[in-house]
């Protein structure tokens, strides 16, 4: 009997997954069981009707894109992987969770082939899918043409209920759901059991419910059910307005002796388990990572219908070479992930002592220089566009091409298209899913990605800030209004810690130009940059720098701006708006015979991949008194001023008043950052002299305060 | 004809508000009148009537409380809270934003009397109310006798469109409508005018939905309208299940010219639509800050009616207190935020080279000994009670009284009651609503709030522990499994730069205890702070530490451990679990004749508190060779290491692997900690010596190439 047949290898496919997870977990004796083995259903399902990928080239661009949200089920995605024929030998799953191997615990994006996003932390998958699917409907709304449909995936992903529960994920699918997603489709591992129990210990909201108010299509079914999952998968694919959750009720240990149980989710089952597992499951008991030849065959026949849905897709892009060889360039070079060559021609130079301008209003004008050289250059801010100057005029607004149910606001605000063709993403009041999104969109490919807001809340979405460091992902944040500066706004809005935390973590390039020319190479670092930078721009005017006694630019990270000759007698390192005051304390330096000088230091990682020799010439030999000038907190500093450093920071918090009128109460003044330099040399009296046509507090004190220890 | 005239005082009552506002704004000449204009009939009808306070003892416990989550309509609080007869002078709303004024920006705790909370970051305002709530009923449940209903109050709020699109007030609404918070009452000012525009181009969801699916009560009305306002909140009053959620459709700048514009949101409206503005309300133009003595007498009536209200409370309270003395006795110390006496009169000791123990075990046999003594002492995890030990066992759970809505689950994990009285808060995967609530805890009062999670997720509550820190709350963050050394799971889950990037944050006291009795001591300081705290533990057991040589405690921040004799030829600094590191490697060190001094330096931000002499007892005078030994990021250690220091850390991020094995790949040796002691004392033959018989990688070297700068 066919259809008999056809069950039992079906099952025997399904408990493939199931024992190959829970064998890995065991031989590591650490992992997450339990997803694996509930969850293997509906992934069995998606994996071999469904999605639409070639094992022989994971990196086919119009592949469909999985996401496994809930990263700790790995061994649900490595055993897929596997069976289906990736480049991820078996042997690398008796290898889980090891030193060195292509299976650690949670999935890491360059790791295996076939691992789209770096998942784990709980929430980010959900917002990377969203970005992904974003970055599909951008692509294809622009280059697709008629009878040419170049672009066409769907994205799919498992979520867990710990994902729903985030608060990445909910502004994820509201702004999923506003944007008409129609090729996202999550199917929701609804087993309702955490960490820490039954999901209901905490968690009893009406989820469907919840997902259609925000404008997703949704529907609930038994996740054991192989034929429900096929039937609600080809119900989602069929809907094309909405984004999809398939509620899928799943039994968390299936068929283990702690099915159903929390004691299931987060540890391995232990050899008895394991072997009760089986016997359920009818399994034999030896060896351990045991498939059936019949299953893997089946699971195998992915890389036969990859290749072929891959050459029937190499096949049509040729004749859209043909047909449009300019847009099949551009989107050729897009994929490849280069610049277009003059995407650089204009950019804006601005002359020494000009008119003073925000380093925010000269980013804006960088960017209107650059984006229509670079169409694939896409973004926008969490509703601060009018502030980040982010908007691309003219590139029209990323909004569903059938009509905003918000027929009020049919006019874009950028002028240009309204529709996926649109380069203006509206992210909204939600800066976490902006992140997360803007990672899925740079992990899927094509696209350019950046996101903006204001300094302070890079804290709202810095867990996909350190997502976007690990995966190595080219990640473009902007953060504007950098420091107390912002005035009035009091403490809550002005960034005093954001710089130096941010400065923490690994890989991440971060950038803070100290003007409008500087911020052009700020602009050129994150282009080129082949991982995640963070942009720091100011709010207020800053004066435009004089550099005839420059000997670098700020794409060395750092350099020399003033007093480049011979050994100072004092180093002032600025960034940013501060390099300003350094240059006139410098200034004030020289009346009194001190010879300073300032250097700009806008990008610790850049400058750090300096030659050593270089790093010394701009920050004086060893020893050489240094002072960093930075409205930031001071600590971390010393790597640079060394122990006979000082500093002119902030290591409170901020207050609120006219910018200058902060800036000058904390101590930043160039008769302050003068002082503090005498002070270092040894010159209290002169100091003291200078401090008293000052009106600054004791930010500058403090700082030096530090030095106490050392 | 009364009704004709009621009307027209009401109006001017409500005209006051709105022209106070836009003066204030106008005369700093930054801010957002936008919000004031629109929102001022509902904050009339909610201040007038229905709020039960007392604007002559802001501090009455038992009053209701109000949150402005939109912190940017500060001057709408600034006006009602000078309407009222708060002790803010109209003199301080001329003062607007000004420096040193109690008029910030956005409202900050401390600064004027009646402000509840420190808002302005969007969604946060949102999240304390919550947690208002929850102590609220928390103090209910536990105090309240039969006619003895001493704490019954409501807490209102009003909260913007960008309050409801954020993540943190997504997740703060789910948990609230999971514990079926009744007396929580929000107005939601949809005005559907964000920063950039109508929200409609990023936010199309239907809200009400939402918040049903999510288990709210709600009502749309139009926020013009009084009445509507008073049958509202009428019905939301009478709502005892759910929280409620008030849609208040209003026209943000509502009378100026710039009506329902998103650039009368941010920007001062200018003399000339002000002077328009008055126009429309029919309202004098001259002078600013004008308010009609009837409006104002309107007003002041709360002053009466709070002395008499707070007045039958101390009534009935005194009644409470013959008849409870024990309970009240209680009460009024929780209130008055001071810790029983005794309350540390159990907590555990363990014997030097006892059996080795994690620090979060430690914690949680700490938190057992000490939570039966302190009964206002509540809180829980971001759903990780079994992986951060600090579940109370019997102290119950915190849930709804009136039955779960998951009948499968009605068994306490925990034992003891089911219901508002449960000292276990469950704030499911939601580590931001978490941080948020634990602060709105803290903020109300009576209660000593705490809230757990990983140490990696650190970063997905920081917004909330940002505030904690600047409103100086009592807030008590537990953060464990802490280094590198989490091993199997990997990257994704293992902090590198979480401890340096929250010692960042200013007023947050930080501690990392390096062993079970310093684990005490942790403790003693985060319940004696009256600041917030965080206490950073680890997963994997921890020597216990021999104490003969030390001269001090974790109490002090940092001290000597081991070599206080003379001046050390170095000085090896350790936190957490790389103190136990800096012992083994002191051993070896001293087979090679080198004397090595281990200083346990558990909280920075207690340290710097001691005198100088102190500082530098520990730490060695001046020039010693120093070197620190922390699994984290070295930035920011030279502050104690100094120029000649050296530093064991790790500038990466980490990788997936048995932790032991992950620590020796990293370098955490202690022959990788010797030899780098080794090198610093230019005994490099040594150095290699021991290093080749180390398994160990690079972090070290990376970290002292850090020094090649000073």
């Amino acid at each position: 009997m066919a259809v008999a047949i056809d069950t039992s290898l079906e099952t025997k496919a399904i408990n493939s997954i199931r024992t190959l997870s829970i064998d890995a977990v065991q031989q590591a004796n650490s992992g997450h069981p339990g997803m694996p083995l509930g969850a293997a259903p509906m992934a069995y399902v998606l994996w071999t009707e469904f999605l639409r990928h070639n094992p022989r080239d994971p990196k086919w661009p119009n592949r469909d894109r999985f996401v496994l949200s809930g990263g700790h089920g790995s061994m649900l995605l490595y055993s897929l992987l596997y069976l289906t024929g990736y480049d991820l030998p078996l042997n690398e799953l008796k290898r889980f969770r090891q030193l060195g191997s292509m299976t650690p615990g949670h999935p890491e994006l360059g790791r295996a082939p076939g691992v789209e996003v770096t998942t784990g932390p709980l929430g980010q998958g959900f917002g990377n899918g969203v970005g992904m699917a974003i970055a599909e409907a951008f692509l294809a709304a622009r280059y697709n043409r008629p009878d040419h449909e170049i672009i066409n995936h769907s994205t799919y992903g498992i979520v867990s209920d710990g994902d729903i529960m985030e608060g990445v994920a909910a502004e994820s699918a509201s702004l999923a759901g506003h944007l008409g997603l129609g090729k996202l489709i999550y199917l929701y591992d609804q087993n309702e059991i955490t960490l820490a129990g039954t999901s209901g210990i905490s968690f009893t909201e009406d989820v469907p419910k919840r997902f259609e108010a925000l404008g997703w299509h949704t529907r609930t079914i038994d996740g054991q059910d192989t034929d429900a999952v096929r039937r609600a998968l080809d119900e989602a694919r069929a809907e094309h307005a909405r984004p999809s959750l398939i509620c899928s009720q799943t039994i968390i240990g299936f068929g283990s002796p702690k099915a159903n149980t929390f004691g299931v989710h987060g540890s391995p089952l232990g050899p008895e388990a394991v072997k009760a597992t089986k016997e359920a499951l009818d399994w034999p008991l030896t060896p351990p990572f045991y498939v059936p030849d019949d299953a893997l065959a089946l699971f195998r026949g992915a890389e036969e219908a990859g290749d072929a849905a891959q050459h029937e897709w190499q096949s049509r892009f040729e004749a859209y070479l043909a047909a449009y060889p300019t847009e099949a360039a551009e989107l050729i070079r897009a994929l490849a992930g280069e610049l277009p060559e003059g995407w650089d021609a204009d950019l804006p130079k601005w002359e020494a002592g000009g008119k003073p301008l925000a380093t925010r209003k000269a980013s804006g004008e960088t960017i209107a220089a650059f984006f229509p050289k670079i169409p694939t250059f896409i973004g926008g801010s969490a509703d601060l566009n009018p502030s980040t100057n982010t908007g691309m005029k003219g590139a029209g607004d990323f909004q569903r091409p059938d009509g905003n149910p918000d027929p009020s606001i049919q006019q874009g605000l950028l002028g240009g298209p309204w529709g996926y063709d649109g380069r203006n993403i509206h992210f909204g009041v939600r800066e976490h899913a902006m992140g997360s999104a803007v990672n899925g969109m740079a992990a899927h490919g094509g696209v350019i990605p950046f996101g903006a807001t204001f300094l302070v809340f890079s804290d709202y979405c810095r867990p996909a800030i350190r997502l976007a460091a690990l995966s190595h992902l080219k990640s473009i944040f902007v953060f504007t209004h950098d420091s107390i500066a912002v005035g009035e706004d009091g403490p809550t809005h002005e960034p005093v810690e954001q710089v130096m935390s941010l400065l923490t973590i690994p890989n991440l390039t971060l950038v803070r130009p100290a003007d409008a020319n500087e911020t052009v190479d700020a602009w050129r670092i994150a282009l080129t940059n082949s991982g995640a930078t963070a942009v720091i721009l100011s709010r207020q005017d800053l004066a435009i720098l004089d550099r005839t006694g420059a000997t670098g630019t700020a794409l060395q990270g750092g350099y020399i701006l003033a007093g480049g000759e011979g050994d100072p007698d004092v180093v002032l390192i600025g960034t940013g708006s501060e390099v300003e005051l350094a240059v006139n304390a410098r200034g004030l330096l020289a009346e009194h015979g001190v010879q300073a000088r300032v250097v700009s230091l806008p990008s610790w990682e850049v400058f750090d991949t300096q030659k050593a020799a270089y790093k010394r010439r701009v920050l004086g030999p060893a020893g050489t008194p240094r002072v960093s000038v930075e409205a930031g907190t001071t600590l971390g500093w010393c790597r640079y001023t060394g122990a006979r450093g000082a500093h002119v920071g902030i290591d409170t918090f901020g207050a609120s008043g006219p910018g200058a009128e902060v800036l000058a109460h904390f101590g930043f003044t160039k008769e302050r950052v003068a002082a503090t330099a005498l002070r270092l040399l040894g010159k209290d009296d002169l100091a003291r002299q200078i401090d008293q046509t000052d009106g600054g507090d004791t930010a500058g004190e403090e700082a030096e305060g530090d030095e106490g220890h050392s």
